[in-house]
């Protein structure tokens, strides 16, 4: 079996791009300097986001390759998603070991094919270097409506909080086989009057208390109505992180009946208020816990 | 002395994205999902380029962290010079052991910022994570006109070949002291009929054939004209990587006296020219040698 050092970097590089899906937006990919792609339509902002994954840290040397590139897609994805955004362009940056061989990273890159084409996604560069451990970083561009996007900080007092589908568990799976929630999250942009979204990265006992601190609010969290995954204890819910669920908030003027509308647009997907912003913003009834990076 | 473990990730951040100059372009800036920027102006296409440094392998741990930072934003810097292109936004990926100093992490920081704040570049967000060396990948997003851009593949056979400096020894320190080719690049396709362009990361005798294989070409290269930096040898000069010098082919249009134009204009940075595009696509008249990762 060949390995990267074996091949060596330009022969890879044909290999991981060969055949990429690109649209009509892409005037130059993989091969100049850098990526050239037709800028936004009028009436947009650009969006800017970088993500990254590395081994023994968001994946083990036991995970199968396709599934890592999955997810090292899916998560960037999933923060457009958290906007309501449309993500467009993609570059990936490869790391990886010397006598890593070329199957490992062709199926990596098979992984971040599949789900970059799932989503409109046109994979337009990248780069490679040699590293200790197989690390991919992924940064992606994408495109929001300039008077309509949606940020996580213009929530007011007495908004609602909601959470979709559920928390915790995440280790056990979902963690590599998450829907970024792109189609969802322009759902309820449409038709809702939604005043702050994220989405749940680090575990809702951090990432709501960010959320609030973003509008200068604190919350209230019922922890009894937290929907927990089968099997998982309050605590799993609110500290696993790597849910990839929207955490948003909604104006009191949302409709009393938008539930019914989500369940015939989602039949399989929760919708669930889990509590309410409140003006003291050092107010956070939550259990403590988390992901914390460096720990 | 505080290492990352100790400070934990938010508190890093915060530290990290303090007091950042960003222009009228971003709407906001590190906090959110993704970060959210003016598209480029009507009439400009949307560039986009990553790149990374990783110790061990661009720098050693012994390296001053300022010049890791400093390197790591100039390169790709040097990526949107080739093109002629204007450089706007960057995310920064940051790969760290937990117990990297803070004080190392800031360092590295201010040289990223100082070297983003003298081209205009903004530094809109980012993402951190551990890892078992410390890594640092830039994306960067730039504009370059629509209709003039500059592409590394529409020479000519005929074209002549012409480097910007001198080649070689970049280890001996360039490589963490280069000035992106950023003014040059644009004088150069404001003044000349440039037919192709592209920085000089991996040595001429790898990045010169690569230059003609993208225009469908081959090369002849004077060997005893190839600028070579002060105690090196011509070897050297083709095959030590890291110039961050323009290479760029130049249409027969070019009128005879450019080369006293340049000298004014760039007092201090010579022009050569080394070679010319032919015909034969099989043609490559180089040493072998070259940069290769992986191996």
């Amino acid at each position: 079996m060949q390995t990267l050092a074996e091949m060596g970097e330009d022969a890879l590089i044909c290999r991981l791009v060969a055949g990429l899906k690109l649209d009509a937006s892409v005037i130059a990919g993989p091969g100049d300097d850098c990526a050239v792609v037709l800028p936004p339509s009028r009436g947009e902002h650009l969006l800017l986001k970088t993500d990254t994954v590395v081994e023994g840290v968001h994946f083990t040397p036991d995970t199968a390759p396709r599934l890592i590139g999955r997810k090292a897609m899916a998560r960037v994805i999933s923060d457009f998603a958290a906007m309501a955004a449309t993500p467009r362009h993609a570059l990936i940056t490869l790391i990886a070991p010397p006598q890593t061989l070329v199957k490992r990273v062709i199926n990596v890159y098979a992984g971040l094919r599949s789900m970059a084409e799932l989503h409109g996604v046109n994979i337009v560069g990248g780069e490679t270097s040699r590293g200790d451990q197989l690390i991919i970083t992924v940064s992606m561009t994408g495109t929001a409506p300039s008077k309509t996007w949606l940020a996580r900080n213009r929530a007011k007092a007495g908004d609602t909080l909601w959470v979709t589908g559920q928390l915790g568990g995440s280790i056990h799976g979902k963690h590599l086989r998450f829907n970024p929630r792109l189609a969802e999250a322009h759902w309820l942009a449409k038709n809702l009057p939604v005043t702050a979204m994220m989405d749940l990265s680090d575990g809702l006992a951090k990432d709501l208390p960010r959320m609030a601190a973003s509008c200068g609010l604190g919350c209230k969290l019922s922890v009894a109505h937290v929907p927990k995954t089968r099997g998982c204890t309050l605590a799993q819910a609110l500290g696993d992180g790597e849910d990839y669920e929207l955490l948003f908030a909604l104006s009191s003027k949302a409709p009393c009946d938008f539930t019914s509308a989500w369940k015939q647009a989602f039949p399989n997907l929760k919708l669930t208020c889990i509590g309410q912003l409140v003006a003291d913003s050092n107010k956070v009834d939550l259990l403590q816990g988390g992901w914390e990076h460096f720990r």
